[in-house]
């Protein structure tokens, strides 16, 4: 896939978005673990998205998305294709602002991904689980509601409001060096990079992305956008690949990306459990992972952790603690 | 047993307290869940001590009491007998100021508390597992070192030492209607008891207790100290018996002990993990089960629950999520 030219959001635009979500989402909390310290020799800092509304960042490009439509545009819905949290997080931002949430999800979809969008109203509207019947399926109610499309990681709106969990970090924890995103579709690993360049210029912003699915390693190597072709890996929110507007941004910006293997993500995911007392999802511990299995590369560093969310599928929870 | 007269703690104990162990405990978050006061109609305040030092509140009270020993009785080193967090928490705080702990435990304590213990450079005395056998060999080990004792809860300095949790809540959230505390060996009880009896007089202290372990119930109802016989619950830090120094302060402070079912705190436990990303102790969802069982008592209700700690055994953890 060719890079699209386009114009970055500039830094009026995080400002302007910070405003908008306010009263949608929490100022989530920096955490830090002093025997995590210990072990990396490094200082972290956690920024806590796992505490967000709806258990994940996703709400604040959800939010920041939905709140610039207009009236006219709210009153004929919002249509998204998702399973994962951006599911949850549009239905919750669409009732919210009072508008319909439609969610196109695939029909063998886990049931409580379904209950979870129906308790935040949202209206599930099933398809094949192929992406390619997703996106028709999102088309065709498109074009039979006439309502607005948002997409979970590849929409400059949705980028803007990833942005203002960094924005928060940066304006707690100045001097940071390093602040590592998790990267599976970019939006969030996009939005971080905008941020630090604005408001943090000499922190380098890198992405941590699981062995198994590797297509944002292989498409920053190439200037290309690779698809993520059978990915395999624990890191169930990191399946999918870079898009249009967020690969130029993260390509431009990003400094590097790191692979982790799952086994150290699971890792890493048991030590924030049993050590810092919190419920991370694998694709959030991958950034501590990160650290940890490149302690060279971060000792004596001041690093942001960028902790997506904590929406664990019970199943993913299982094996990690009868294994 | 027959109920001890002893002087109650001063508020100014209480405050000199917060000042002694400052630097060795943090002052843990308050946070809330929108969709918890929903389902409760209550507004509920979690007293984070899961993200205390060592994981557990123990270190507030283990704290207050080493930081009194003079230098020559730090030198001889502290006793205890635990084989739970206060055996970390003794450990911690006496490698902190620099002194030797000698922690009772029974032979067969899992593995995972030995090291832990160990991890915090205490040194494990090994006895059978009878209650008798476990002091028998404290006072052996304090004969032969002169060494200082430190009960896990009936011990004035630690009663004192626990109400900071409280004293830290009460300045933070004003107006509590009630606060709740689990209650097992009674130390956490009696200092929070204190510590609103001082500082918000106008809050009632309830206790959260296990029906399968009901002693504190029967003894508040009794006027007497019943023992703990044969309890059988899976919140395995309320398993123990009040003492002749905090039943006195309990009887006269604590407005109820309410019973819940181990089914209830599961449920509780489940929902504090899922929808606040924390990870609890069960003696610590107890509280949070206490306010769910009983809705009409506390709707419209400001409510403080002191959850007490987040180190959760393994198989616990896997009882609690495969079922």
């Amino acid at each position: 896939m060719k890079e699209k030219k386009i114009e970055f959001p500039t830094r009026q635009d995080l400002l302007d978005a910070r405003i908008r979500i306010a009263d949608m989402v929490h100022n989530t909390p920096v955490l830090t673990s002093r025997l995590i310290n210990e072990m990396t020799g490094a200082q972290l800092f956690f920024k806590c998205e796992n505490f967000q509304r709806m258990g994940a960042f996703k709400m604040r490009g959800a939010s920041n998305a939905i709140l610039q439509l207009s009236d006219v545009q709210r009153s004929a819905g919002v249509v998204t294709h998702s399973s994962g949290n951006f599911a949850q997080a549009v239905s919750l931002s669409a009732r919210i602002v009072g508008c319909p949430a439609l969610i196109v999800m695939p029909e063998n979809a886990p049931d409580v991904k379904k209950s979870a969008v129906r308790g935040y109203g949202g209206q599930i509207i099933e398809s094949a689980s192929t992406p390619q019947a997703r996106e028709e399926m999102a088309k065709k109610t498109l074009s039979e509601t006439h309502g607005s499309f948002v997409h979970p990681s590849d929409d400059i709106d949705v980028i803007v409001g990833n942005s203002t969990a960094a924005q928060e970090m940066i304006e707690e924890i100045p001097d940071l060096d390093i602040i590592i995103s998790p990267v599976g579709g970019g939006g969030l690993l996009a939005g971080t990079a905008l941020a630090a360049s604005y408001f943090s210029p000499e922190t380098d912003v890198l992405g941590a992305e699981p062995t198994g699915a590797d297509d944002a390693f292989r498409s920053l190597r190439d200037g290309i956008i690779h698809p993520s072709i059978d990915p395999d890996t624990i890191c169930d929110g990191l399946r999918t690949n870079l898009g249009q507007w967020n690969f130029p941004i993260i390509r431009k910006l990003v400094k590097q990306i790191i692979l982790v293997d799952d086994n150290k993500t699971i890792e890493a995911l048991q030590l924030i459990f049993e050590r810092m007392k919190m419920v991370v999802e694998p694709s959030s511990a991958i950034v501590l992972a990160a650290a940890l299995s490149n302690p060279g590369v971060f000792r004596q560093k001041r690093i942001g952790l960028i902790i997506s969310g904590g929406n664990i599928d019970t199943t993913i929870l299982q094996r990690i603690f009868t294994t």
